[in-house]
């Protein structure tokens, strides 16, 4: 299996989403306008992912700029510039590039070397999340008295980290642990990372499931079908507010009104303290065609448009804990 | 415009809704069988509809059974039983049966003229809704002082009905006294009858709409960019407890939270009042080739697996007002 995103020494090597379940195809990414599309387009996608690739999008850029002997820097600042564009939302995309400019003193090496210790990071930090979350979920599971039926959101797994994954990385140990009775996977529309993704993995996985539409979920969780929700972030606000893909919301008030635990499974990168409240986070608005299509075939009539907002803001009334590499975060 | 579902004097004549916006194809349907097959594969579906269609399905047998010289009463049972069992949970499909078995003992004429009369009776009936409903959103819009931004799911319009619609009825009414600002239309998974349905009325119709994800409605609601969502229902229980389309739960989660009108149009004949509450209203579950694919294209893993249920249940706390041809009913 390979690494979702990886550095061969000179280029970025990523799996290409956009084709999975289908294909598994393999990118190998040269250039800074490469990489952009493929962020736009979602061959890279996942925020931990889109962390790792925003470093070593610097990276590319010092190390083409250094063997065409142009001026480092400023390959850098652009090359920040065209990658924080492309996902707005995203607080781990600006993170991973930060911290790859941040090793720019130490010359063009350092920022290679910076890239790739924050790629091995991801690996180390979303075990220790895994672990920490399926600890949470043993607990639960005794309490319960019988394997646990989890609900969860998008992709958050290896596809959207580069080894292992954040909330179904702990859906991951957690099976392993034989905590697992079932996993309820929301297809996720537009976009159906949950069908194409989500699906594909816990397939691989061994772990039992079944895909439920996005708006069929708040019921289940209303009829007793599910013990607790489990869902990533793409950035957690100052007060504790969490903007994830579109989608959750719904999910947050439906497990608040049955008193189902609803957990948030991110890395400390996630959080963003500039930020107060989620109403100062900056939702992405995307393309109307991916509501207006299902694949590549038109579902509206021709003339109709769309609203696509990427993400939505869950208040942190609604969320039971935040666990991430360092800390559990319950609600207060 | 044709009407949805009509009698020709011998047989149902109804738009193939499947085949919805990309062609607008007429069905014949001479027999019980063809009829139970088309309801079951939502060629004809929305809860007047089927009403209108039950009973029409049993002056069709009652019809045959005449012309065959077979006993009339054991057609109508047996048309009964099979028509009854396409879809559960509807309850306007077994009033609409129970409505022309009603007219056996008055012979078969009684029993078309029943039917006929039920289907002209489901014009008016709409009509009046849609103007009652239409002045509860006047007095909305008096104090908004702006066109209303409604949100609507499924398909309620005249598609679902005879002539004129429900939820989309009362749209259509206040569009036309100029209170209707934009109407979001979700999408609706799995079926799509929002994208394919709902927007190709409102085209007709010259009403400004935008289409949205069901997992999006609920954070619009959430932000402030809807008025009032107005939706339909399949079956209203002896408590008010409103059974509709899956994903009406969640807008109703939505809208109670940001304190947003969530009202529900149904004819009287909606209620049940066999049915104590949500909790005893029987949920269709679907194919689940429904959420795994999408038209022919698989988007799922082959072996992946799915739960599909049909409607979901909003408790009557949740509910602002039922509106009818007869009353408005506001929450106590």
């Amino acid at each position: 299996v390979h690494r979702t995103i990886d550095w061969d020494g000179e280029a970025i090597v990523a799996i290409d989403q956009t084709r999975l379940p289908a294909e598994e195809r393999l990118l190998r990414i040269e250039d800074v306008a490469t990489l952009a599309e493929a962020i736009r387009s979602l061959r890279i996608r996942g925020a931990p992912a889109l962390g790792v690739a925003g470093a070593l999008g610097i990276a590319l850029a010092v190390r083409n700029a250094q063997r065409e002997g142009t001026d480092l820097r400023a390959a850098a600042d652009k090359a920040a510039a065209i990658l924080a564009a492309t996902r707005p939302t995203a607080v781990n995309l600006r993170w991973g590039i930060d911290q790859a400019r941040g090793a720019l003193d130490a010359g063009p090496d350092a920022v290679v070397n910076s890239a790739i210790s924050l790629l091995e990071a991801d690996v180390r930090t979303n075990r220790q999340l895994a672990e920490r979350g399926a600890d949470w979920l043993d607990a639960m599971r005794a309490r319960a008295q019988h394997p646990l039926r989890i609900l969860t959101h998008c992709n958050t797994g290896a596809l959207a980290c580069v080894e292992i994954g954040t909330a179904l990385g702990i859906i991951q140990v957690a099976h392993s642990r034989g905590a697992v009775g079932e996993v309820l996977a929301t297809e996720t529309r537009p976009l159906l990372q949950g069908s194409r993704l989500t699906a594909w993995e816990l397939q691989r996985l061994g772990i039992p499931f079944r895909l439920v539409g996005d708006g069929a979920a708040p019921s289940l969780i209303d009829r007793g079908r599910v013990d607790v929700v489990i869902v990533g972030a793409d950035r957690i606000a100052a007060n504790r507010d969490v903007a994830n893909k579109i989608g959750t919301y719904p999910l947050a008030l439906a497990a608040h009104a049955a008193d189902v635990p609803f957990l948030v499974a991110a890395p400390e990168s996630t959080f963003d303290s500039a930020t107060p409240s989620g109403d100062d986070i900056p939702i992405e608005e995307r393309a109307e065609a991916e509501v207006l299509s299902f694949g590549s075939a038109r579902v509206a009539p021709e003339g109709a448009h769309a609203l696509n907002p990427a993400f939505d803001v869950t208040p942190s009334e609604l969320v039971t804990a935040i666990i991430t590499e360092a800390r559990v975060i319950e609600r207060g």
